[in-house]
């Protein structure tokens, strides 16, 4: 079952104590779409300006990523520069141009209107509903969002939480959008907002999973080796849907699975600046990698 | 297998948002004593005042804690108030007197010199080491510290440190001790500082487990109830130790499990003021309570 894709394609410059790196390809729907190909077929819907790179598009094509509905528009390429100290926890973002981001207005081909595992990576709100008024009759339709939409678009958010399965959020939005600081009451917050599953990303330590029936927790890969941590949490979003698609189910069994291979695959991802390493990843990889995991974790 | 348990007996008075209490049995050692009990017979080692409640005395006899090298002093038991705001991560220290504790030398009875399991609890590192010179040929002994003795007694903690089998430290003393932010960097410099494995506990994030060899990772039991975690890091040392002396060896498996029950004990604890919970617990409540972590973890 194929992946359907909307969030940012981005410029990403960063710096982390492991050096500087200007103008890499980033943005949510990427890092989503870098893991979520080597479960299945993935279909990007985004927007990029005049300056995007033709060979980042290429790098893209060559990745098995479905460009139909990668627009291509008069302006700049959404930018984001950061910056990560010490504990490599949080971004300080020095810069955000939206560039032709602030017109983007999703648009899918007919035969994409029928996908049915969808993910709306990252950006507006209203952007997100655009997109998924298009669709079919989606089965899995997951979202992420960030501190900036809950702070000023909250009505449109909340609206958008009533439509989806799966919300995706981290542990500050969780807490932000809920008013409750333990976990557990957060998802309960959010689970009665209108998604059936909540999954909060806790970063370095890993990754909480509640349904009305299930709860699970997982820590995260520990890693030595944190070498810029942009983009982990769409890393994790895209090993997660893309065990779901690939096996076509949502039973328990299965959410913890893709919650196990959305852990190793974020792992992946901290370990090298950018696509680095989770361009190069095969699903050899991630097995390897998640046989690891079970030794750290199973007990 | 029994063990030998040295540390603070205190009255504990803590503020949390869900309320006070004053002068409640508390303390490194006897939190630790309160899970450790249900796995094998716990002695303790501890010192208090003129002023400690003989309902104290007999509240610990009757759950089977030896008091044989219960020191009664002349003088003020050791108390602590502490208090726990928003997110009940941190403790505020509002009062520490250390009462007999600071002129406290242990002493133990002939028998217990050959008990094969210590805990040296958080105390001044040289009276973790007196009582350590006292003993015969321990084969596990664990040692909890904090960033008070870091600070101010490094020298003699870094001389313990290499008599150790087990340092348990939490997250910012592993970094403190080593300067380094990456827990499992920090538990690399641990490990060269002697001991053969080391636990680092990580609060609501749960623990990490190092050794040359192995390298394990769990999360905290998920709970939306936590009233008082004072003592969570001491029930947890209890049930970690408590398993491996019951087992009586410290097989990788062995200490998988041992994390897996020191976690779900911790959680008992963090649920009500004090001993509140752990002084009530069960076998078969640490038992039932792990059949679900099992749930909520293993995939």
């Amino acid at each position: 079952m194929s992946i359907l894709v909307l969030g940012t394609a981005a410029l990403d410059t960063v710096r982390t104590p492991s050096g500087l790196r200007k103008k890499m390809l980033g943005g949510s729907a990427i890092h989503f779409a870098m893991s979520s190909r080597l479960f299945t077929r993935v279909h990007l819907v985004a927007v990029v300006g005049s300056d995007f790179p033709d060979s980042y598009v290429r790098f893209l094509t060559r990745r098995g990523i479905i460009l139909d509905s990668l627009l291509r528009a008069q302006g700049k390429t959404f930018q984001w520069a950061g910056e990560y100290q010490g504990d490599l926890n949080t971004a300080i973002t020095k810069k955000t141009e939206l560039g032709v981001l602030a017109s983007f207005c999703p648009v899918i081909t007919a035969a994409q209107r029928s996908i049915r595992n969808v993910f709306l990576a990252n950006v507006d709100p209203d952007i997100q509903r655009s997109l998924l008024d298009r669709m079919d009759a989606p089965r899995i339709v997951a979202l992420d969002s960030m501190n900036y939409w809950i702070r000023n678009k909250r009505p449109s958010l909340k609206r958008m939480l009533k439509r989806v399965t799966i919300y995706v959020a981290n542990d500050q939005e969780a807490r932000s959008l809920t008013g409750e600081h333990n976990l557990l009451k957060a998802a309960g917050g959010l689970l009665r907002m209108g998604p059936a599953m909540v999954l909060i990303k806790k970063g370095e330590h890993g990754v909480i999973f509640c349904s009305d029936k299930h709860m699970f927790s997982l820590p995260a890969f520990p890693t030595r080796k944190v070498i810029d941590p942009t983009g982990a949490g769409d890393t994790f979003a895209g090993g997660f849907m893309g065990y779901l698609a690939r096996v076509n189910k949502i039973s328990p069994a299965a959410v913890k699975q893709a919650l196990a291979f959305g852990t190793v695959a974020a792992s992946f991802n901290v370990e090298a600046f950018g696509l680095d390493k989770t361009s190069r990843l095969t699903m050899k990889d991630l097995d390897s990698r998640l046989r690891q995991y079970r030794q750290v974790v199973l007990f």
